[in-house]
């Protein structure tokens, strides 16, 4: 989002025809909240293709993409690695190291499902909690990536939008084809 | 969460059968951060029953409400009300006079599915967006739960809680039954 390194979301444990809808909510949240790219198991089509129709309406160069191999993409990625989970440590005691590491890193943030294989608690730099409650990794990750880029994120501007939203005091203004 | 004012969250707009997982997840995070009480259509009773679960093992006194006539609680709404959506004003800009009402006003925050009524709209007195891009209501009342409660939620503790889960640098620790 701003000039640092390359800030990538890998969707985990997707189920088709059960999760779709979870899956895009990541990938939009992902797209708003700063991101460069969301990754999706290949099992996740319709996710991206709603994704990357987002983009190509309100701007940015924000992309989904699909991978076969989800255990060869984390093991030979080139970079640090947050895995976000209720079960980690708090993202407030560790969030600024992780900012630390991304002045000089990528920075690959990996978001699960129900079930996630042990080999993620492993490749992560960091396991991070928001809160250790049950709640969602939609807003666990809206969360986190609030906090490594201190709410500049809520400002940002999108390149060769078609559609833009003109913010209003009540009802809706769209401006655009 | 704090002695002030009780925060409620409204969710609108849910299709059984279609909206499970978000309602879901919307009403977790209501109560992972800081709300008293979501506050559901009737036709959405299994999320309902997943809220009030969810509470009596991991504590709190955060229930799921349900509710037959959505128009009649929001006109006799007796305090403030926010509504979270893309089209409306900056949460940044707005969030200040939020937090001032809150200390004199019980607060409702609406979140809605993809068509809103618009008495929703007329009926609030802050339509606010979490940035104006398309993403996820669970996001945006994430985001709108963190600015209202500046962080303090994510420290909240839990009490008569079942289980209890203990945050590690790898792996998973649960304690209780």
């Amino acid at each position: 989002m701003d000039g640092k390194h390359e800030v990538s979301i890998l969707r985990i444990g997707h189920r088709p025809g059960r999760d779709e809808r979870i899956t895009t909510h990541v990938g939009l949240v992902a797209r708003a909240f700063g991101a460069d790219r969301v990754i999706f198991p290949d099992a996740a089509s319709s996710s991206s293709s709603t994704i990357n129709e987002v983009s190509l309406n309100f701007g940015g160069s924000f992309r989904a993409e699909s991978i076969t191999n989800v255990s060869k993409f984390v093991k030979s990625w080139n970079g640090s690695i947050v895995h976000l989970t209720m079960y980690g440590q708090p993202i407030e005691s560790l969030i600024d190291d992780v900012i630390i590491s991304h002045h000089s890193d990528p920075l690959l943030i990996i978001v699960g499902a129900e079930k996630v294989p042990f080999f993620i608690y492993e490749a992560a730099d960091w396991n991070l909690s928001v809160t250790n409650q049950p709640h969602s990794e939609i807003a666990a990750l809206a969360i986190f990536l609030d906090r490594l880029f201190q709410g500049t994120e809520l400002n940002q501007s999108w390149d060769d939008a078609k559609q833009k939203i003109i913010p209003q005091k009540s009802g809706k203004l769209v401006e655009g084809n």
